[in-house]
Order: structure tokens, then sequence, then C-alpha cells
């Protein structure tokens, strides 16, 4: 495959850009392209020159922010990269649009709450209508799959994934992966989630009447997509919830979530029991002509399921899941979303909207996690996945939650066995439930295993849930422990691929050097920071030895007397050395704290 | 049983006291006893007072330190808590001890470092002489529950585990657990390792020449056990080793670990090739003089496996493996450690020092994991462990290192095989290496993990590990991560009792009693800290909702509505809802972010 670099002179002055102190020197990492068959089918990548003359490609969900080639500009928005793959197939067409009303922002005549706070909120870009499948026709990625058709979308996430096409067409085909992108969100770098391909991270955003603002969420998104947040789930609540995710859809790289529910909760001012089908529908319809990706829907909490957890330790834990249950027990009515999914389905296929079917009934604690509230709700999601299907409908099977590690894989197992292999996306789940403010970490542990099991996406968690609002640290620190324990998973999983990059930095360990380590890293910034706190920089990067076995008995010298001893070329590691020796000898001995041993 | 309060009016305002901001409420959490069968015999807890009335008793590791009516003094040194059980056994005699010279500190004539640094660095407490077995003797907890006794430690431990004394001796007889405890250090408060017990952590600390002192090292040590750290393991170099050493035991309430070879090494300026067993031999009986509870012996590192890892990507990364591998390539002899273990069993025995199987063979990346060096060592290990035994020495087997998840498992399964159950120790394992700065998350996911398939401690790896030297957070976050890894393990196997302390919390988040939930907390700081953060203080810790179901639907509410629906007592629920519904009303609205869903 043909990579284009996108570097020139003036990148590597670029803060977005790896480029190592010393400008000039050609170490580093890179934004580049892979070309696909047509000129407008370019996956990102991120390229990683190493010190030796090599190079790592690496995956790459940052988007057009990190290539100093493209001028971006919130108020623009990004490109719309699909559009030509949209309007090709002549399968969908432009409309008036459902006429935006002032409640879907929150504001009301009645309201105390004013009007919007920022006068410029109303996205500025350039005026689009919505698209919407022609005639009732399904115009999704699965329903094209299932006629055999490759898409251009399929060919960029193969790409991507470094696999055939054809493995794409048929994992999307058989319900096993899905690729969300709807077809008002044109700005969309395709990704896909399934078992098959490399386990997938969430970042949920979200602003708060409190604290944040529309500009703020739109950051929020693209540094979480920086770090490698694979899609984002906008889950706003209170004012400009419409305007907020308008300007997030237009800014995104990435496939956006939304719970509907949520907003139509709004609508209604907060009581549960005022919710109508009507209401919830056009909801939907409103997210979906902004460009909304994949919609979290509890049609799995059924009235008679409601009673299953009276006697929970942690009751209902989901919002979503809390709200319809209120509902039920309001109207002591089945469930409108349970009763109306044919509905949905036809409104979700028109635009290529995927489910992600919500685990309303999900644990909360470790007491309960695995009973029959839990359970009776996915044997539901099974039937409305199969519902799904029929009408072409791309689906995603939400999962727990608190689940202790030895019952972790029943909730695995189970969902491939009754949803048939569709994309499991979990959150965590947290392992424990003693240690808030490290709960990115109870949840970490639960995430690897359950992706090694074959979960195909991971909501994140971050150090402050169950406690507040994430700031910027705390959402960099949730996706990056989400990244691990997405390729712990890939490592287990045995993903073609995976290891290269353990190698890689495992060779520039072995190797010292340093710079390689850090551009290899998922954090370079952090690992280059924690080695300069403790040694002066530069000698430092040349130190030739490691905190596994100190400055005397580095590993390398004693495998070098090795392979002396037993043949194998040296010349240049025997040169290497003695170079090194002297610059070591003038960095001073004994710098690290050598570990167990 | 009994449990005795160390609370006393002056102690709510103790800095080691978890007593909540309003003083005078009997909120948070105290030093308390369990007591014994003998008045010199109690066992520390640490006694949560919840908000409604009950409490909840934890493991408790931070010595007399956190008792308010206990003055401590680092000069002096903990008291002797175990001397009159070890003098009571009648089969120990103290003795002039060898000779403490120069060297020992690192210091020669020929040496350019002078001195030692700080003049009153020699321990000023007490003066002690050194005790062992009478004429040959062991006097090993093995010795005496394979004679059928209980010691007063076995008894200890038991009220620590909350198991029968004749569990702990008739696991401790089989050699499928160990209590390390050195009849020359009788400051520790007995704690026992084994896959029968709750899962226990070790934290590493050293000087190191370029930054830290001797008070900074025992500041660490009871920092470390303050966060839960169960054993502590003394890997300093260079100068002060033998002093350092000297005021690490005395002031120590748990087991002290070393690596003798370590100070071998520097008796003889780090020339590998110039160790001989005398020096080796004579460095043990100064470290079991002073007290050394277990040390680790990289006595499976025999010279025929050394060629074994002349093809890894990253040769060997155990210093002390290194350091073997150097010497027998560079006399073409077997390991004088391997040679002389008989002689070493004798002299461990004469003062109940514990063995820790060292894997210097151990894989440093994903690509080593699991190779036939590694399980070569293994195997000698083996081999090894039956000799410790017939010596009645205690003995734990080292573990890796770098493996990633699906081949975890081979590892604990073939050491509890080949070592016949005895105490697995693990570093680990890093379940990638592409994230360094967060190899404590990389390493955290592998420690759960192998803990929950049996594995009996846990060395912990902090986030600096391959980049610098641990600074006091970085312990910290070292410490509370492992224990993470410990709990979800003893909650994975379903080890009694454990699921009470998850459950207090989660009846804690689902009744709102934020104090409680931060007490019952790993780190009851930083959890009140990122609340507060968030909200304002007051009015939010008595808030009526939580960041999972958002404020107009936390799930308590709807819970009690299904409660009522099915019956249920409610009245005191009813009530406490309106007045929590009135002051949450005067906090505002929405302040939290909900998760995913």
């Amino acid at each position: 495959m043909t990579i284009k670099d996108a570097r020139t002179p003036a990148s590597t002055q670029n803060s977005v850009d790896g480029q190592s102190a010393e400008a000039g020197k050609s170490i580093g990492w890179h934004k580049a392209y892979i070309e696909g068959s047509r000129p407008d089918l370019r996956v990102p990548v991120r390229q990683v020159h190493l010190t030796n003359g090599q190079s790592v490609t690496l995956y790459d969900t940052s988007g057009p922010y990190t290539d100093p080639l493209v001028d971006t500009d919130v108020r623009r928005g990004l490109p719309p990269l699909r559009e030509n793959w949209i309007v090709g197939r002549g399968d969908t067409e432009e409309y008036a649009g459902r006429p935006v009303r002032p409640e879907d922002d929150g504001i009301k005549h009645t309201s105390p709450r004013g009007g919007l706070r920022n006068l410029d909120a109303v996205f500025p870009g350039r005026p689009r209508q919505p698209r919407r499948g022609r005639d009732g026709k399904a115009v999704t990625q699965l329903a094209y799959a299932r006629r055999g058709e490759i898409t251009p979308e399929m060919e960029f996430v193969a790409l991507r994934e470094n696999v055939s096409p054809e493995v794409v067409r048929e994992e999307i085909a058989a319900g096993r992966a899905v690729l969300p992108a709807n077809v008002n969100h044109p700005e969309i770098e395709p990704m896909i989630i399934g078992k098959r391909f490399l386990v997938k991270v969430n970042a949920n955003i979200g602003n708060s009447a409190v604290t944040s603002s529309i500009e703020e969420e739109v950051e929020k998104m693209t540094w979480a997509t920086r770090w490698g947040a694979d899609t984002v789930m906008d889950l706003s609540t209170g004012r400009n919830i419409h305007t907020t995710r308008e300007w997030v859809l237009r800014n995104s790289p990435v496939p956006i979530g939304t719970v509907p529910l949520y907003q139509a909760l709004e609508k209604v001012d907060g009581k549960a029991e005022e919710l109508t089908w009507e209401i919830y529908k056009d909801t939907v319809i409103e997210q979906a002509e902004q460009g909304v990706d994949y919609m979290t829907v509890h049609a799995g909490v059924r009235l008679a399921y409601v009673p299953l957890t009276a006697n929970r330790k942690t009751g209902i834990v989901s919002r979503g899941g809390s709200i319809m249950a209120a509902w039920c027990l309001a109207h002591h009515k089945e469930s409108f979303l349970y009763e109306n999914f044919e509905e949905l389905c036809e409104i979700l296929a028109a635009y290529d909207v995927t489910y992600s079917l919500g685990d309303g009934l999900r644990p909360g604690s470790i007491a309960d996690a695995n009973d029959e509230a839990q359970f009776a709700e996915l044997r539901t999601l099974g039937e409305l996945n199969r519902i799904a299907k029929r009408f072409d409908v791309q689906t995603m099977i939400e999962g727990p939650g608190h689940v202790p590690m030895h019952k972790i894989k029943e909730n695995i197992d189970l969902q491939q066995e009754i949803c048939e292999e569709a994309p499991f996306y979990t959150l965590g789940p947290l392992t424990t439930d003693v240690a808030p403010a490290y709960d990115h970490i109870t949840s970490g542990i639960g995430a690897a295993m359950i992706a090694w099991w074959g979960t195909a996406m991971l909501c994140y968690v971050t150090p402050k849930e169950h406690l507040g609002l994430p700031n910027r640290d705390d959402v960099k620190t949730g996706v990056i422990t989400y990244k691990i324990a997405a390729h712990a998973a890939d490592l287990a999983k045995g993903h073609p691929g995976a290891q290269e990059w353990d190698d890689a930095l495992s060779d520039a360990r072995f190797e010292f050097r340093w710079e390689d380590q850090f551009n290899l890293a998922l954090d370079p910034d952090t690992a280059r920071e924690f080695h300069d706190e403790t040694l002066p920089a530069e000698p430092a990067k040349t130190a030739h030895f490691c905190s596994m076995c100190g400055p005397k008995f580095c590993s390398m010298k004693i495998s070098q007397d090795i392979r002396r001893e037993h043949g194998g070329s040296q010349a240049e590691i025997e040169q290497g050395m003695a170079q090194k020796s002297k610059e070591f000898a003038a960095a001073g001995n004994r710098v690290y704290l050598p570990i167990a041993d």
C-alpha cells in the first residue's frame, strides 16, 4: 500500500506534530494517509519515524486536526469527506426537514432559563438540508453489505484495519459488525465495530448547566479523539442541547452517539410520565436529520422486568432505564419504545442510524451482577436485534456495568449467543466498588478481560465516575486507560499486526532508543516528562541502561556476552556499546531505582 | 470477637484520623484492635463508623503510626511486639553477631565516595544483639506448623484474616502459605501470604545515590504501608545500604524483603565476576541478623539456561538474573547459588528468613512471554522449593513480568503444579508494552487476573516504571492500583467477607451517604477531593442523586416507586426522600454529567 506523508518543513514546528526537540531531524511522528482506489479515499494514519530509520504505522482517530496541511475552523466545520459517496449512491434525497423549535434547545416561554447563553451559538457553517432514503428505502451499510456491495466506507475501514474489503462486507452483512455512518454526517472518517476488528473505545462528553459551554464540548470531543477515542457520545442535557450537538457533529471526525430519551425528557420538563411516543419519535428524527450516527434505545426495559429490580442493592442505575421504568410504572403500560420498535426501525433505516440497544437494567454494584433483571432484558435485546436486522438497521448491544471478574465471561458468552454475535458494547465493567476516584482502573481491568473475550467496543470510565464532572485531564486519563485495555485485548485475541507495536517499543527499549520509546508510546508527552523528571534530559536519553536491571548490569550487555559466546553478528553492537559507555560515565552512576527482583 | 477502639477525644483531631469535618460526630474511621487469647496479642484493624450507626471493619497495614494512643519516634523504632513470643519459645539464643564493617555501607579506604552523608545515620535505637536458632535448629513457622504448633503469629494472622488458627497452621505446614517473620524483626505485625488468604501487595523502596536519604526511605515505607502495602522490599543500592536497612527494619510494621545479591555486588565494586559464595553468604548472614524477613534468591538461573535467552527480544531484564548470568558466563561454571543452596537453607532456617525464589529469566516484553528460558528456570525453582522444605525453610516463588492476557493463566497453573502450590509472587504482569507512564495500569490488569487464578502476592508497579524514580505520589498510585487488583481478585475468588466491603459502599452510594462513601473508599482523601471539586461541599453531600442517573431520575426514587407498587416497608425511606428533596432543590439542579447510557 502507498502511504503519503503529510509532512512539510512547516509542519515540524506544528504543535500537534510529534517532531522531537531537535527540529530538522526526521524522527518523531507525523500524519500520513493510505491511498485507496479513488482519490477521495485517503485513510489517515499516525506514522512514527524511528531513529534506526524504520517507521511504524499506527491507527489514527485524531481527524484533520493533526494534519498541518489542513486548516480547520470550528465555525466552518470539517470538510464533508463522504458527501460524494453518499450522493453517488443515488438512493437518498434532500428535503426541507423538521423545523428547529426553541424547545429543541430547552427554551420555553414558560421557562425561567432565558435564551441561549452565547449569541453566536447557532452553528454558522455552510447551510445544509437533511438527507434521507428515497421512498422508505433502507440506505444502511447493512443493506449494501447484504446486497454484496462494497461501499467506499467499507473500503476505508478495510484499509484502516488492514483486512480485505470482503471481510468487512461479510462481517457487516452477518450483523457481527457495524459501521455507524449517518447519511447526514458526511464529515466522519469511517470506522468499524466488531469482534473481528480492533477493539474500539468510546468517550462521553456532554454539557452541564453548571460549568461547560458549547465551545468546551467541541474542544472535549477533539481532545478525546486526539488521544484515541473511536466514537464520542454527546450526553448533553439542559440548555442548548440541539445547538451543542450541531457544533459537535459538524466538527467531529468520529461517529457521534446520543441517548434521544434525554432530550425527549427535557421537552416534557423532566416529567417521565409525560413522555409520549410522538415526542420521542420527533426527537429521534430531529437528531437523525442532524447526523447522529448511533442512538442508545432502552427498548428492552419492559414493564414486567421492573419488579425484578425491587430487591437489588442498587436498583436501576441506568438513567435511561430508570426513565423508562418510571414511565411504565406511571402508566402501568408496556414500554412505548418496545411497542413502537418496528416504526423506529423504519426511521433509523432511512438515515442509516445504528442502534445501540441500551442495557437499562444493568447492575450498579458487585452485588447485583448477572441477576434475573439484567438477563431478562438481555433476552429481549436479542429479540429486538432480530427485528432491527429485518429492517436492515445496523445494531449493537450495550452491556454492564459492575461485575466481579468471575462473572464477566458469562456476560459476553450469553450476549453473543442471544444476540447472534451482534457487537457488544460494554461500560467497563467495574470489578470492585471500593475505589471511587480510581474507577478508570477498577473498570479498565474488566474492560480488558471482556474485550479479550469478544466485546467490540468499550465505553470509557473516568477517575471522576460516581463523584463529579470529568475535566480535560480526566477525559485523557479515561481514554488512555481504555486504549490500554483495548490494545491488551487485541494482543490476547492475536489480532494481526497488534503485536508489531509492542515489539517496536520493546526493541527501542532494549536498544536504549529513548526518543523512539517516547514517540511510540500511547502518551508520548507524559512518558517523556516522567523520564526527564529524574534524569538530565540529554545524557539520559543516551544512558545505556534501564530501570529493570540498573546501570552496571543492563540486560543488553549480558545478552551481548551471551551472543558472543554463541556466535551471532556483534560488530555494530560492540561499537555502539563503547560509545554509549563513555556517554553514560559522563551522566554519573545509578540513577534509577531497580524494580522488585 | 471483641474490638477495642483506640479513639480518644484527642484522637478526633489527629491528622491520621479520618474524622469528618464535623468534629464531635462519631463518623469517620479509627484504629481499633481485635483482642486475641493473650493480652499482648492485639490485631490492628481500620474501623469505619457509618452515618447509619453501623460500622465496617477493614484490614489495616498502617502499623502503630495510625494509632493516636501510640507515640512513635523513628529514632527509637517500633515496640518489639513479638519479642516475648520469640523468647518464650526458648529455641533461639542471642549471640555477638557479625561485626558491622565499613564496606557494609559501601565505604572503602579506596573509595572516593567518602563516609556516611549524614552523621547521625547510625540507628540510635535500643542496643540489640542478633538472635538465631540454638544448635542448628530450624526456628521457622513452617517447622512449628509441621509439629502441629499454633504460634501466636499464626493466631494473629488467623484473627486478621478471619479464619481459624488451624487453617493457618495447615496452609503453612503444607507449604501453600508463608508467614515471613525473622526472629530478628520482632517489630512486625504478622501477616500471611497464600492463595487461601487475602491477596497481598508488596511495595518497593530503595535509596538512590542521586536523590534520596535514609529518612526519606523510612518515610516512603510508612507511606506505602499507610495506603495498604502488606510487605516492603528495600532495594537500596550504593551508600549507607546497611544503615538504611537498619532504620527501615526497626521502624517497619510489615515484613521487609531484600535482594542480598545487590549488596554483595556492591562489596565487589559492581564486578559480577568477582562475586564469591563466601561474600554472598556473609551478606545473607549480615541481613538475617538485622531482621530481613524474606530474601529474593536467583538460584534458578543456571549456566545451561543462559543461552536460551540469546534470541529474546529483550534478553534478561531481571537485575539479579543478569548478575548471575554474567557470573556463570565469566567463570563458565554452574551458579554458586544453585551449588550451595542447601547450605543457604541451613542459614535461613536459623533465623526464619523466607525464600522468595527469584525469576531471573522472566520475560521483559510481550514477545518473550512463556518462553523456554522462563519455564526452564521455573522447573528448577520447583526443585529448589522441595529442597527448601526439607530444611523447614518457608518458600515463595517469583513470577513475571510482561505477559499478554491469553498467556497469563499458563504461568500460575504451571507454577502451582511444578512448585507444589507454593505461594506465587508476581510482578504485574504487564499486559502490553505500549504505555510507558501507565504501567501501573498495564500491569494492574494482569495482576488482578493472575491473583484471581491463585497468585498470593502482587509486587506493585508505579507509573514511573521503565522511566525513572518513583516519587511519593507514584508510590501511592502504585499501591492503590494494586490494592484494587488484589481486592478484585479476593471478590472473584469468593474470599469470605470480601464482598461486605463493596456492599457497604454500594449501600452508602444507593442511599446517598456521601461521607460514608468517602470513608469506605480505598483512598478517602481523593474521593472527597474529586467530589468537592464539582460540587459545593455541604449541600452536595446531601444531594439526592448520583452521576449514574442524574438528579431528576435517581435510581433510588424509581426503586422506591417499584417497592411501593409491590409492597415492602417504605416509611423511613419516604420520610428521608421528602427531606432530601428539599435540600436538593436548594442545591440547584443537574450538576453531574450522566455516564454512557
